[in-house]
């Protein structure tokens, strides 16, 4: 049975390492989507009911129905995702990744990745900004009218800007960042810049007014996590070949939704295995302490499940000034994090690590027998609906997912006549 | 004698440690760099004579002749440049840094940076990008062309650029380049990539044409040493008011002609202290070896005087692949440079070394005490004229220099009767 889930572990990685995410354009979530229609809102982390859902989650759908114009007001918003006549699903269940509560609705531009090396396609949204913004709960008009902006402005200019330059090789910019202090996850300041010198000189070249391609730039410029929504789908893309693999044992999902941490299995297909989310440990702003946290939440750890992120800190040492901790932190993290992956990743080199690749793969049997869980930054949000973020820090999935994955495995194998 | 070095280091340090350099603007030399005229040409260095000149410095002189018209080739240049007509002289006697052969003309556009805390100003030209370039002593046509297209095109679109902007604060942007694996001598990559997004925004609403703007967006991103020619007088603004302070034994100049390294010491005001310039020890770009190696050249190492450059290389431990060496090597060399200095720099933080501040201050009698020299991080050109860069590596100023300064500075104790 080792030489077979070997064997599928090998394929799976080989599928991760070949990975060329790359970034294709801008459209639109209803066009360009999977499944995607005017009544379903896609969210971050496994499938929930809006009963379930925690305030910000609660909060962005309000808002996703408020920009919508399927709702006019919190209370409509409310009595509409209660009436059962919005679709809630995933954004792991249509190619897609969201940032926080990850909310994704019809008209929301998108960014479109492809994975040049298997050609299958991830989506995101474009990343809003700091403050009162949808993904951590906000729905106040502020936010809807920046979501609009974003529509009618922001995403045509990049769209127009993307098709001039041509598609962009996301992995090789992921590992030029890696080694300018970014991990990629909580730490985007670099990627960022270099997403913005790219595209600038074709921002220039577009048919709009001067004054709508300065704020194009200015928005990006305000705003160092812009480029965590390349990031993600760049992940997404890199792992959903990784899935699917019959016998592997590689992760290829982590993802919450603010009230569940849920992972799957590459060798039991679609499977969620969720748990209770945990509470952040980490740095407040001023004005907040753990009482106001929601539940760790958010899509972005996919990150770390494709070997960057919480991974990769000890290549971001300044990180440790917005999540807590020490640079020799840092540096542990990302070492024990070698113990629960497959490979040291042949595209992400950390300096600090004296060129050594990211730690990469998580193997689940590895997980159990060291005890050690996965490591993750991330933003924290307030835990009430319309309050947006009150700091960034460390968390860990639940042990009890990995668990019951391993249980679902030994299970499957059994059917299959082969355990020893 | 120590109590009046001690208060005089003291106040050196202060005037150090509170300098702002600001980004102002765009001028052109003959208007804005003092004491120039048509007929004088700047270069790196303590100051030389035409026939002492080497290969690189001569190549660059033959084109800053032919790109001001005073030449129309080589052979009328180097006639012009040994007639004794043109008046040489170095960056320094004008508040002004080269990169390399550092030759300014009266036609070249320049950065103008300002010192906010004292009112002083330093001038650098602009960067010219890599490949055959002025600056490391190419003169052919290409290199014409494009000299002219920056003072015809980048330069009158970054000044409105930065008009619209603003003063841009340069020791904010370094210190945020320091956290993102920049030295700010050999690596500049995040720093060309802040100043891109900073300025992006404003370059559109200038009145140029699109295509103008686009070719400097283009020009910028081409080149990640965009940013050394806006460090480096950032530098210079930093270290003028360190000098000329009595009984100071603070280094406040280095700099190389390529042919003789020379450094000047605050309480010994302009005299200049030079020994031949050493080789460097680096790596070669394919078909160059140590035999075509110029001796070390360039005003760059004001970056190094001034607490970065080689000082900071624990916080950019992907240049010892530019270099050579490994990152532990980077992190030694940072360390040891704090022997020689009198302070931890108030800005310039370094995640690596648990935000220690960067080594800042070389104090001549310490670097005689521990016979440790300080530490260069540099390019090395061919020492033909005409060829180019043909690596870059580490050197270190020859110990004479330091030996004579500290030679003088007894001599003028005694003369003023402070010996003890």
């Amino acid at each position: 049975m080792q030489e077979l889930i070997r064997k599928a572990n090998q394929q799976a990685m080989e599928n991760l390492q070949k990975a060329r995410p790359t970034l294709m354009g801008i459209g639109v979530a209803l066009k360009d989507i999977p499944n995607m229609d005017k009544k379903t809102i896609l969210h971050a982390g496994p499938p929930i009911k809006w009963e379930n859902m925690s305030g910000p989650l609660k909060g962005a759908v309000i808002g996703g129905l408020i920009y919508e114009g399927l709702a006019s007001n919190e209370e409509e918003a409310t009595k509409l995702a209660a009436s059962g006549e919005i679709k809630f699903d995933s954004c792991h269940h249509h190619q897609t990744v969201g940032p926080m509560a990850g909310v994704v609705t019809a008209s929301m531009p998108v960014w479109i990745i492809q994975n040049k090396a298997f050609d299958n396609y991830a989506y995101c949204t474009l990343n809003e900004g700091l403050g009162k913004v949808l993904r951590y709960g906000a729905f106040s008009e502020e936010v809807i009218t920046r979501l609009k902006w974003m529509e009618n402005t922001l995403a045509p200019v990049l769209k127009a800007a993307v098709k001039l330059r041509g598609p962009i090789d996301l992995k090789s910019m992921i590992a030029q960042v890696v080694q300018m202090g970014d991990e990629g996850h909580n730490r985007n300041k670099a990627g960022t810049s270099l997403f913005i010198r790219e595209i600038a000189p074709y921002v220039v070249l577009t048919d709009f007014s001067n004054e709508a391609k300065s704020e194009v730039l200015k928005f990006m410029h305000s705003n160092d996590h812009f480029f965590l929504n390349l990031t993600m789908p760049a992940a997404k893309s890199t792992m959903d070949p990784v899935g699917n693999i019959p016998h592997s044992t590689l992760i290829y999902t982590m993802a919450r939704n603010g009230t569940e941490f849920g992972i799957r299995v590459s060798g039991l297909g679609d499977q969620w295995f969720s748990a209770p989310a945990e509470i952040i440990d980490g740095l407040f702003f001023p004005g907040y302490t753990k009482e106001d946290a929601n539940p760790d939440i958010g899509d972005s750890v996919i990150t770390e499940t494709s070997g960057i992120g919480g991974f990769a800190m000890a290549t971001a040492p300044a990180i440790v000034q917005f999540v807590g901790g020490t640079p020799q932190d840092a540096i542990n993290f990302t070492t024990s994090m070698y113990e629960i992956t497959e490979q040291e990743n042949d595209a992400y080199k950390m300096p600090t690590m004296n060129f050594r690749g990211t730690p990469t793969g998580i193997e689940l049997q590895k997980v159990i027998e060291t005890q050690i869980l996965p490591i993750i930054n991330t933003g924290i949000a307030h835990k009430d609906a319309g309050v947006g973020q009150v700091g960034a820090g460390l968390v860990r999935p639940p042990m009890k997912c990995f668990e019951d994955a391993l249980e679902a495995f030994v299970t499957q194998m059994a059917k299959e006549g082969l355990l020893e």
